[in-house]
């Protein structure tokens, strides 16, 4: 198995990404190996820093000379500079030259490269993003969380199946996974026009245990294993949930050391596992659904902890079956379903 | 001041609207009066447990035989149920036979027969419910929570314009309320087509105080008194926020009590209130902005408390001029704008 990983993605780029990919090496096999991507000089010296005895022989590099920043816009930025890092990764999946990758880059030019160069698996109309959320129930997925900011109809639908099977695989459920479409209130009434043309599909579909809507104040209660929304509500829920709980953990921490400065010592370590229950890069990354390829997208923020995660979820999805799993639900006449 | 309060509204009518309503008369001028709409004979049963003394004669009473369920849809429920307190209580103010209206009842019928009764305020298109939330940096206002879940952008560039107003009076802020759009990213590009359009139209009108886009995770850290999103969203978010901090301050209640018992007894008030700081029926109410009279929504959870805090906001709105200073802003030139 070969991983590619963008060296040059995210905040804390490369130091974090490469020391991650390190570390990452302990969840893969003794032939599997990692491709890291980005500026060979900077790439080899973070490598050196971190140690890597590179007689290992299981991190190979490949020279990318352009960085795409994380503001930039994604199709605009991938067409000017080719030589991107993120560009280069996409091609090495799409040539088969990598069997996953991961980025913690500019996610939209992450998604958004690997639309253009890798094939959507077969009936699959746009990929999502599927992030495992921790609910006060349990982990839980949420899809989509930014791939798609303007779905049809037929694209949630389709990430309520390809969920419902990643949940299966990744939640290890012991039930067909319960699939709840985020909206304003529990009857059918409410919702906008999207939300109400997406519950009548569900509701329709009997590969589909759908149980209804959830709302935002149910959404992390643990009432589903999947719940679907468009991708502009998902990405604003994500990162309120991470903004919130952050927020909240530090204000009573300052509160704690302000009024009782004596259970300060005692109070932390319960805070610091309260945050860790809710941080969700303990997951290590999303995977992009409906390519045919593993594509893992991961947070802006991930430090080396996040990428060794990712690099742990990468390689569990590749040694799965889920993309078949999907294919055949998917098309379950072997027919080929109507191009978007 | 009339101030017209539906008994019959949210989880807990008709025992905590009335209580709340009696506790609310402190919040008014000797000459004041509340109006209870509703089933005569439970309101007066409620307000006989309660103790209120009916010599005192500062609350009225109109009965209404139909009551709207919280899961009903908003205009059938409307047109269906011609007796009911919500329809009632709108014709009411529709007639300026009270000043303002509160409803702890369907937000969706109470904002529909708003709508259908009371006239907009001149040059307004679509009303929009405008929230208090407490930020991390202090209250702040986010609007549209449910009015308008489908919203055009012109309407969105009205609601900042009317929350801009509201923000100032109700924040007393010393300077021009700071105005923001959700997205889901700091840059241009980010967003969907709806909330790039209105960043456009936001930025380019030199009577808002643009501050341009706040994502998830920025939403709640003070960088803007005033918050512009579409209804849908507005609600998910909402609610969200309000599950989230209960969750976790539960959560963190168990975790103290398990582990460290003998902490519990100093702990539990500083969760308390922390709570408090983030419960938002602390403020009593969203007003319904850009009808032509004072039409606070509550909460359907609320308990006498938030009630109490409804009809303090009520008549504090009703004294002020917030309305005619819309009426101005929205038409500078005396024009009418054009319909919707």
């Amino acid at each position: 198995m070969r991983i590619a990983i963008d060296a040059m993605g995210g905040d804390h780029a490369p130091e974090e990404i490469v020391a991650g990919a390190i570390e990452g090496l302990a969840h893969l096999g003794e032939d599997d190996e990692l491709v890291l991507i980005g500026q060979q000089e900077q790439v080899v010296r973070e490598l050196k820093r971190s140690g890597y005895d590179e007689s290992h022989d299981r991190i190979s590099l490949v020279d990318a000379r352009d960085v795409i920043g994380m503001g930039e816009h994604p199709v605009d930025s991938l067409r000017q500079k080719r030589d991107s890092s993120i560009a280069k990764m996409a091609e090495l999946a799409a040539r088969g030259e990598v069997d996953a990758l991961i980025g913690a880059g500019n996610t939209g030019a992450c998604v958004a490269a690997c639309q253009m160069k890798i094939r959507p698996l077969k009936g699959v109309h746009r990929p999502g993003i599927a992030v495992v959320i921790p609910s006060f129930g349990g982990p839980m997925i949420l899809c989509d969380v930014g791939a798609n900011v303007a779905p049809k109809p037929h694209h949630m639908h389709q990430y309520a199946l390809m969920c419902g099977i990643y949940a299966e695989h990744l939640l290890a459920l012991p039930h067909s996974a319960r699939v709840a479409l985020l909206s304003i209130g529990e009857e059918d009434a409410k919702g906008n026009p999207l939300v109400r043309q997406v519950r009548d599909v569900l509701k329709a579909d009997a590969r589909i245990n759908f149980v209804g809507y959830v709302e935002g104040r149910t959404l992390l209660s643990g009432q589903a294993d999947v719940v679907i929304c468009d991708g502009f509500v998902g990405n604003v829920v994500l990162k309120l949930i991470e903004g919130l709980a952050d927020g909240l953990v530090k204000l009573l921490a300052k509160d704690v050391a302000g009024s009782h400065p004596e259970l300060a010592k005692s109070f932390d370590p319960l805070l610091k596992e309260l945050w860790q229950k809710h941080d969700y890069s303990e997951y290590g990354g999303a995977p992009l659904l409906g390519v045919d390829g593993v594509c893992i997208v991961c947070h802006g923020s991930s430090d080396r902890r996040a990428i060794k995660n990712a690099v742990a979820v990468a390689s569990k999805m590749t040694s799965s079956n889920i993309n078949e799993r999907i294919v055949e639900f998917m098309n379950p006449d072997g027919a080929l379903s109507p191009s978007d």
